[in-house]
């Protein structure tokens, strides 16, 4: 697989060439959203293309889920996103020619991602068969501060002589085939042409179109406007623009004769509403209420918004790494991705890869309930909480679902759009169960670090029902001990075990924070049925549940057995690809070998349960049997090792993360973000080298600086504080950046400090000594980037 | 659902009035075969039917296999038994109305199947809405003696008054549709006229079709001619038989008026031939040689022909069983359909359900190699070898699936038709690797009973690559024990476990017949690469393999653990449904629920690795958890109860054996007859009560009688000599059936004796005193009929 030569530096990601065998890439990397739209970075001439589009957060469709072998509980319905109405694609003939960079290579192109600027700019020169040279400037933006509205400046240059030009500008629904890689043809069936039409119209410079999906009933509004000038004054004739088109098309055209030295500028403005409740009449007035401020508000208007929106959110949430620029630049363009995904979600997930593509269908996982959400919790609270009051609003289908599972409580789905369980292998998703404390650990971190009640954003609920289904889960045994059975953690490459630690040490948790739910929550806690014996039992549950340790290794197994089974042959890999793509699960299943971290992320996630001695063995035993085929796993081994005195692996770690996608490390970026990862990458950079731990009201760092970074300065927010972190050769500044602030509390390193307003605190350097040397990892799976 | 009411006696099953309700029921207990084409017994009018159509062993269709999340290694492409040209439907008007039971509900009806003739013989009397009475008595067959031929008699009688009367008798390919609970519409699509047509061709009285399947490419011909007379003399004028068609279709149609009291007599016959090689031409001249040898015999010949062989087999093969008449019936059906299902069958598998519906798409599974093959061995050693010829010949496809695997040696396909691995649900299929094992005690059970050399069924072959596969699934712990982990045993509500001891009792078995076998076989041995080292690592896998015992509850756990696991709460459970259609396989895999002999059933096949004590308290536990929700376990609890000295239970567990088609046990028989429980019945009476286990040259028996019954007679075939049991309660009574056989040692309850032709010996009453009391099971779950 080629890697993308995209560069980056001065907060921009440039492209200086097309390449067709990352193009893919491009469009996920160049792909601008606010959480609420999203759209692909795909050419406004819409080919060469690998997927294109643009997505609503929320807006998917059903389709048959066929089993070749029926099991009970298995789904019999899935759930995808689709492409909505998209307002993308602007073309343009010159001289009767179409200005395609297949039929007419461009003399030079460039794109910029701007991530101060929120913007995707594009320039192309052509010159075109009959020897006239053209200058494209494109300048996109998908509004963080207006949440329906995208928007283009599209500007062509006729450079040294007359041209006719012929633009046409599409708003075109049902016009995207999917991607679709379930073989059963229903899927594709269903997702062809999932809309239904609404009404439409058309008048001289724009149109709207109102659609249906076919079962999801999900109703979406789209509109459109164009402004069209020419450079140099002479207004552009009545008759130079008309829109035609049908119940799934908007088509705008401009015709225009442009002089030597002329442009054509055109800014095109599209709002889109969707609801799963409201008519199409009242969605269409959103959308076009929307349209309508942000024609107003202008193309000079719209941009100052996002540079606004933007330089805010900077203020919060910029890193400064000294000593390795491509990791800075990395990490702001991970940032960047978190706002995208997130901004302005409401009233439904996030996907995995946000809406940068259509990637695992665009369900969420617990890769935002894991590693989104805790990032947004520190730099964007609200977002957090608009967020977690999603996933608790699944909570009455979460309890559906432990019924039909016969368990007490809530299971939450693992992959899902509406809140349905919509997996079709059980053992890598229904025996997941560890999901379901990952989300009561959100809830219940958004609340300690903000510290505004649980129930602002539904988690004693939450806590409460899964306290129930682990109680539910739990096997308990002759000797009193408890075990969860038969279940899988995190690693997918071990499946359906005993005692796995991660899930054991995360149900012990959650059990607890349920238990301290209910007697914060007194009211709470009578309304969900809670007898002042059931947290004693959930107690006591915690407290018997049994946590496998293989002594003669001195090493904790990932579950019971674990270390006893046999080791992988990592020389005899083929390469570089997942090893799922060339063994059979029943062989992973009961080796040594380790997709993702799994015990290590309980080194991380459960501190409190490993010694030092521990951590360090524990690190040391895995990192030789970790393969990362998952990009979950880059920025969790970066945690540990930093935890355990391997700095310099853990910068190694952490530039995988970040890097996951600039570099397509996965060779899946095609398919859209890898956000867990990247959110990843900030944590790794908090948690890891920052050490930041929250517990109830008490906030824990223990920075360290590895030696090949000068400077590392990060900013979180806690408690509606916003507190700075330097770290330098000299100590760790920590400096209250809310000049109203009140004193903040925190505990470096084991001691107590406060920092107030204007008077930074400074702590000396601390350097660990490494208990083990640093480990090695199989067989060309050393950190990469 | 419906329970049939099908009466038994005198040799035959009995059907005295058409119940809407089970007709499927019948359809499956009244299907005619002889293991290469099985019909199913539905009406010659068609209709009312469940399912009907005509089998061909080894002529199946692919289809497509979507998994909705692919997994390495899983089958692309499923393979589904087909029906092929069917010559079953005989339909006729009465004066302008159809003699069809649902629009003319018949006076009388009646349908035998008879196990000594070999035929369905069906009496029906109508009255017309004219007021015309009309008998119709058909008896059809298809022959044992003449692989390729069906023949109906058929004959229709006016009984009170003339009668104009027109049948149409037909011969149809792509006419019937399959049952498909595949719910991807490609699968059906694929199954619904799988046929392309090759040449037809049509004569006055008959015709035949030619056809090739789109996939598979496998050929078909069929011919059919009929007799047509009328009762009383009169020639049939010849223009009252024509024959029309097209590619698809030969239509013979009949016209003729009847006198009041005179009959229309028809003879079909039809015969078939196919292959995956032969041009079609080839096929046709196959299929009319067959037919004109069948029409030469004649309908008496035919008959005659019937039921010479019956009357062989019964000779050979049938039991007496005193004091429980139904039983005794339901025994002899159970033989009757065995024979049906294995006695012609070449070059291809016997599907689950032998060729009585596509249940389970016809494929076949260790049902076979477990349950029908020792039947087999015993009674029809050459059917035996044919059909595990068949099996070995899938070695080549077996060494690719383990290289697939990742694994050294053979794995073979847990559910197939052509010999490719076609199970979509892994956990159950690709884990349950004891599958191997099966197959190789099936070789070595027919070598050693037999007394020829495993090379005549390519058993050598099979066992090393198997003992390699072992080998390589083997994990070696610090400890020098070896583990197989992550398997599944024959209990499908208990997967993906370590230790499995079933499988691990199996496998050493496996490797010390390996090396045995080698031993036996130095040159076959050398040109399968077996140096001197590889049979001695055999041997130490074999005794390093880990066999779990709880020594706190004295039993053997099913597998490491699994007598930890928590208890299932029995008496909440539904209803007599499967527990695995309301309980998800997350919460059955590690609950102590069992769906099937699974340790039981090594009591059985491996009674020299359990101590009387251990088997006893094995027995006891499981009984206790065992849900009997798969078929095939009643057979082997007989066998388990019986082997510990209860032998009430051992009876009821045989009845419900023996009856589970007869009376719809698992109320699914209209997809098919239970072919291993049916052959389970018999090795419930042979291995339980009579105590049959043969290992190498020694034959042991140990017969214990039931108080209940009276006397217990049983045949088998020893080293190509019949041996009689007789049990009574005076003793048992060895005689050696065939007058000029040499002396036949056989071991009695640990005393050698020697049976010599004339000479009959009398072995003493045994009777055991139980070492614990009689176990109950589960609240519902006791042995049912």
């Amino acid at each position: 697989m080629a890697t993308p030569s995209l560069q980056t530096g001065s907060w921009q990601v440039r492209e200086t060439a097309l390449d067709p065998d990352t193009l893919g890439v491009a469009e996920s990397v160049f792909a601008l959203g606010n959480g609420h739209i999203g759209l692909r970075g795909a050419l406004e001439e819409t080919q060469p293309s690998v997927s294109r589009g643009t997505f609503l957060s929320g807006v998917y469709e059903h389709h048959p889920l066929a089993h070749p072998e029926e099991g009970y509980g298995a789904p019999e319905r899935g759930e995808a996103i689709i492409g909505v109405a998209d307002g993308a694609a602007i073309r343009v003939q010159v001289d009767g020619v179409a200005l395609d960079v297949r039929e007419t290579p461009p003399d030079t192109h460039e794109r910029v991602l701007d991530l101060r600027a929120g913007t995707l700019d594009r320039r192309t020169a052509w010159t075109t068969p009959d020897g006239r040279r053209m200058r494209l400037h494109s300048t996109r933006l998908v509004s963080l501060a207006h949440r329906s509205v995208t928007a283009t400046r599209w500007r062509l240059e006729a450079v040294d002589g007359p041209a006719r030009v012929v633009v046409t500008s599409d708003l075109v629904a049902n016009g995207i085939p999917p991607q679709v890689d379930n073989p059963d043809p229903r899927v594709a069936e269903a997702l062809e042409r999932p809309f239904e039409a609404g009404c439409s119209g058309r008048h001289r410079t724009g149109g709207h179109l109102v659609h249906r999906t076919r079962s999801t009933r999900i109703g979406v509004a789209a509109a459109v406007d164009h402004a069209v000038e020419l450079s140099g004054g002479p207004a552009v004739p009545v008759d130079a623009v008309h829109t035609d088109g049908d119940d799934d098309r908007v088509v705008t055209t401009v015709v225009v004769d442009l002089a030597a030295g002329q442009s054509l500028d055109l800014v095109k403005v599209t709002a889109h509403a969707w609801s799963g409740r409201d008519p199409g009449e009242d969605l269409l007035d959103r959308a076009q209420a929307a349209l309508a401020e942000a024609v107003d508000r202008g193309w000079p208007g719209l941009l100052a918004d996002q540079r606004g929106v933007l330089e805010a959110y900077w203020e919060d949430a910029d890193v400064e790494v000294d000593g390795d620029p491509e990791l800075q630049d990395a990490l702001r363009f991970a940032l960047f991705q978190v706002l995208q995904a997130a901004a302005g979600v409401h009233d439904a997930p996030v996907g995995a890869k946000g809406l940068t593509g259509s990637g695992y269908s665009g369900h969420t996982f617990w890769d935002i309930d894991g590693f989104l959400m805790p990032v947004l919790t520190l730099l964007r609270p609200r977002d957090a909480a608009r967020l977690l009051r999603w996933r608790t609003s699944g909570l009455d289908q979460a309890r559906e679902r432990a019924r039909v599972l016969d368990l007490p409580g809530a299971a939450f789905p693992w992959r899902t759009i509406s809140g349905e369980e919509t997996s079709a292998y059980w053992p890598a998703s229904t025996a997941a169960m560890h999901l379901n404390a990952d989300i009561s650990r959100s809830l219940r971190f958004w609340s300690d670090v903000t510290g505004r009640p649980l129930t602002e954003v539904g988690g004693v609920d939450v806590l409460v029902e899964t306290a129930r289904l682990w109680t539910g889960l739990a096997h308990h045994d002759h000797d009193g001990s408890a075990h969860l059975l038969g279940l899988t953690g995190p690693d997918e490459y071990t499946g359906v075990v005993d005692d796995n630690v991660f899930t054991v040490l995360m149900a012990r948790w959650n059990l607890r924070a349920a238990a301290g739910a209910c007697a914060a929550h007194p009211r709470d806690a009578r309304r969900l049925g809670v007898d002042d014996d059931e947290p004693a039992q959930w107690l006591a549950v915690a407290a018997a549940l049994h946590v496998p340790y293989d002594e003669v290794l001195g090493v904790h197994p990932a579950n019971t057995g674990f270390t006893a089974y046999r080791e992988w042959d990592f020389e005899a890999a083929p390469g570089p690809e997942p090893l799922q793509e060339h063994s059979h699960y029943l062989t992973l299943y009961r080796h040594q070998v380790v997709k993702q971290a799994d015990l290590v992320q309980a080194l991380w996630w459960c501190p409190e349960e490993f010694t030092a001695e521990q951590a360090a063995r524990d690190v040391d035993y895995y990192e030789r049997r970790t393969v990362r085929d998952s990009s979950l796993s880059a920025a969790v081994q970066s945690v540990a090792c930093a935890r355990v005195g391997h700095l310099d692996l853990a910068v190694d770690y952490l530039r995988e993360a970040a890097f996951v996608d600039l570099r397509d490390l996965q060779g899946d970026t095609h398919q859209g973000l890898h956000l867990a990862s990247l959110a990843g990458a900030w944590l790794a950079l908090v948690s890891g080298l920052g050490g930041l731990h929250v517990d109830g009201e008490d906030l824990r760092l223990a920075p360290r600086l590895p030696d090949r970074l000068g400077r590392v300065r990060f900013r979180f927010r806690w408690r509606d504080r916003r507190l700075q972190v330097e770290i330098t050769p000299q100590g760790t500044v920590l400096t209250a950046v809310d000049p109203d602030a009140g004193p903040l509390p925190v505990t470096v390193d084991g001691t107590p400090v406060t920092v107030e307003p204007g008077r930074p605190v400074t702590v000396p350097r601390v350097v660990d000594t490494p208990l083990l040397p640093a480990p090695t990892q199989p067989a060309g799976r050393a950190p990469r980037a």
